[in-house]
């Protein structure tokens, strides 16, 4: 028997994650939820989903010749879950992740939320690798951010294997995604002046024996490609370029690139994905630059590419199976998700 | 019996004119040539394709571990038609179109070439849907530019059904490839000094009737994705908005995108291409906006945007189906092509 | 006897224009009008004008520790004249250019707009080169936006000298001004829908022998220096590239660049600007590219590059003198703005 | 009696600090050198400097109606000093700085070299702030790179006031100067992948007691404006930010923006630059965010931005003073170069 799941918002993250859960087979989509009738809401029906409209917004859809199979609550009440992929920043007088958890409460139905909602919401965040038996049979879990799910994935089998004293990383982010022309800066370098950044507490999260380990600092860049991470991790454990290395060829969704083939920056890595055939060019693990790993003096140092998009949509399929008791153990759970959407490892 | 094709040269076009040519029935890929020992040779590898190694090169290959079938000739000798993928503006000392095609013509070989030659190579220029049947048998063809299959695609139809008096065009040209990190601008507007361009005159190549009545200027600008062209036809006979959509939607290749819908720029364009599923995330079609069109005072005015390495491979297929026979009927082959690709129309 | 300006706005224009009417003998700033104490209130007290603030903003400037001078209508009122650098989108709530103009007609004030105020707002727009003389001893007018003045300075020469019979400009627009991080795109090319665009009409209303003769076409790109124009101008008398050339030669703020001294695209403007050691690396002249100019067919086709933030800032201090009677001649009024601010011509 | 300085490259770099030296009165500028006619050696001309020619370019700057003084060689002669200002990375057969240096030697003058040339071909770096005595009366000395300036601008008061253990810094590079429109990225970010980079190394050339403690990573980003640092200093003593605030406030050569006052970005800081009124909007400075300071469980965390075109500028005025002998006191040059550049401290 499948799994109901309702989709909350199908825009960057909802319409990937609804993609990665008709690939598997112990759950499906019953719908998903569009607000404004924009190209994405045909493609949803071009897919085959059903468009269910939040509020007010029937007769905009109606008025695109768009399809409306009924309102919000109506596909909440059918389904056995909802993945939660609003948007984290709610524009003024927006509905908020607070106050959807509500209507999935008062529904009596378990929910997932994606790393731009704060941990509190739900008291549990959830990473495959590090913590995924923590969610098991829970009501509600949040999947980490694209940027704490690409530190945990290279942090947490370092943790195992070596134990870590400190950490700390620079994330070179993305200005905007690849399909927004609205978003800036053109030709601008912008600091989070908060220092450390919310990214080092957010690992913690996950991974418990971090904290107060992980400081982290933040820029944001005129690109629509790719986050990228500087990190330098003080080893407890001595360890070679190629114990690392041997480390991350075990540890799931961690996957190498060489600037020595030509591979040599958040460009050609992306180049990379999409001649690897996945859906929409997307890259689920996160690229290692084999060549630019480094230890010296007890440090290791490494650079890592994070595809903002979509590393997170095997995780909200993992944490599906989690939340609803499908698969108590995360390293089978993953390796189902893993075989499904054409993931090696 | 499948036409055997080679692949010289295996980088934006040639990798996707393989797979292109693998989708078809009547043709299929024997071997692709490399130069370098970058990630795109693994790549071949592992799509099945045998690597053959242009020149000197075969040490450097297996100091990769990278397995070389031979040399390029030996590819050429047992193939029917050569795809000639390799880059148009040679660097010093290198291999120009023109050598190839003496290789070519002193194997007795077919060849197709891209739009980065001059039409003066072939003397033959190729648009599947402006004059497929010049191509029909004949040794040598050029599939010609992106832009100046953008500019056939609309054009053709329009010329066909109003008559065309005059066309001014002004192309927006992205900077660099996607997957490329090293060229520029970054941050400024480069006008093509030599005014009108190249482009006029290479729409008449396959639009002879065209001859002095298409004038062209280009700009580069700092994005990686798409071309974009603004388009004044006058025309010869009166048509309205409403005629003009007609003729596109029965055009080949050619489809529409709304800005109302949320589709406002080359970035939307191409994530509305990614959700259609094609591989590469590419888009095989010109997208024009059907809510930019207007004619005023006997002038159509419009906006289309090119995929700039992907809009030509369609047409590749075609070609090679001309050159090599395979079929004398051009919408006979732009509808098989189509429907192995996944082209609507 | 100085003629007392007030400036409202005191951003990217404002503080261009302060400048500018500082270096001038007839004229002088008695006062600028703020609405946020943010870096640039400082640099206003810092150059020694008097700050007045909008609305009830003066509690923000204190707890700044910003000394504001009174509200804004003391300043309006202490004035010959106000020369208006609101923003002419204004937000949601926001004062609007109609607003204002009441404001000023009630306190009996000249003033002057900014052409992202429409022409309608005072029925009389204006260009030094164009129609100085019709704002002559007016009560309002409206310097035309940077593009429509950058299209004047070059085609109004061209049409006394050879006569128009029809233009056709595409204009490639910067995305940001070069102090912003937040507007985009960052990887896009924006197509403005509508075509003709409104660049055209605008040309109209400080050339009137224009009328329905210049359309208009315009994109958005990734850069935050310079508009970029590439311009088609069917020519009534025959004239030859040499002719033309003469022509900008004696045009007043006209200026040629050569793609061969290594000026190929609007970067290397900027820098000659930098170079010539204007304020902030300003550009107040048009830059055409002299190698780029060519007549083919009795049609002469051009590039120019204008600087977006200020190549009005001359005009303002034109039309000052114009509305408020100083000078009734254009040409010496030009010629009196150069000098004082280092224009050649 | 001035001092008779030669620059050698009139580029980026030499223009500026041909500009510079001509602001001192105990220095002047007697000739440039430049080895192609391009629009800067017109602007050299127009500045009123003597034109040199390297190798067998003459010809050339005739045909392009440059007036030549002559060759290279007898600028040399003539100088007491020169400034190299030649490119780092030669192209394939160009002059190297080491063959320059011999050049120097066998006329027997002085040199001063910039940071694109290794430590090891002048055995002797300089920063005003650092080692200035180390310098001076010798032969040769080379200014460091402009990141390396600005690490030890911000660093050396710190290592002095509190002492430091270690430092982490990732620097986020421009990818091309405001004049350039060859190079890129356009869309992508490219890390060095040799980690820790040799930024670090590089400040120990100026401050030998960071001997080993100061490690760096960095990456390439498309922005031509200012390099951005963030760093984190685990400091001896305990400080805490307003000790930090109060050292940089007396540090030469250090200003403070704030987020707070919209100063969000480089582009920001970058405006504040070109209203400060400096020649090409330059900024001597090192700009640290003042509200993006902080200190925690004894790390100093701080974010600076680098303008890569000028912040070396002030210390090549230094340098010729140290080589020179002019002054011996580092704090006294450091004020009689800011007092003629405009520099508040």
């Amino acid at each position: 028997m499948s799994v109901k799941v309702a989709i909350n918002g199908y825009g960057t993250i909802g319409k990937r994650v609804a993609d990665a859960v008709s690939r598997q087979d112990d759950m499906k989509v019953i719908g998903v939820v569009k607000t404004r009738p924009t190209h994405e809401a045909g493609l949803a029906l071009g897919k085959g989903f059903k468009l269910y409209v939040a509020k007010d917004g029937v007769q905009a859809f109606r008025d695109a010749g768009l399809e409306v199979a009924g309102p919000a609550e109506d596909l909440f009440r059918a389904a056995d879950i909802i993945v939660d992929c609003t948007p984290g920043k709610k524009k003024e007088g927006g509905t908020t992740g607070e106050d959807y958890k509500k209507v999935y409460e008062a529904l009596g139905k378990k929910a997932i939320f994606q790393g731009g909602e704060k941990h509190r919401l739900t008291g549990l965040s959830f990473n495959s690798a590090a913590n995924y038996s923590d969610s098991v049979g829970k009501g509600y879990s949040r999947v980490v951010s694209c940027n704490t799910t690409g530190l945990c994935r290279t942090l947490y089998p370092i943790h195992k294997a070596f134990g870590i004293e400190s950490v700390m990383a620079v994330m070179v982010r993305r200005g905007a995604d690849p399909g927004d022309s609205k978003s800036g800066p053109i030709n601008a370098i912008e600091p989070e002046v908060k220092v450390p950044s919310h990214h080092g507490p957010d690992v913690e999260t996950c991974i418990p024996e971090m904290k107060d380990k992980i400081k982290t600092m933040a820029v944001k860049v005129p690109t629509t490609i790719m986050h990228l991470h500087q990190v330098a991790v003080k080893l407890k454990k001595a360890a070679s370029v190629q114990d690392v290395v041997q480390v991350w060829e075990g540890a799931p969704r961690v996957m190498f690139v060489n600037a020595k083939d030509g591979v040599k920056s958040t460009a050609q890595v992306m180049e990379v994905a999409r001649d690897m055939g996945r859906d929409r060019g997307d890259l689920y693990e996160i690229a290692v630059w084999k060549d630019g790993i480094n230890v010296a003096d007890g440090t290791l140092y490494y650079t890592q590419a994070i595809h903002q998009e979509s590393d997170v949509v095997p995780e909200n399929v993992d944490c599906i199976r989690a939340v609803c008791g499908l698969e108590k153990d995360g390293a089978k759970s993953v390796a189902k998700t893993n075989k499904a959407m054409g993931i090696r490892k």
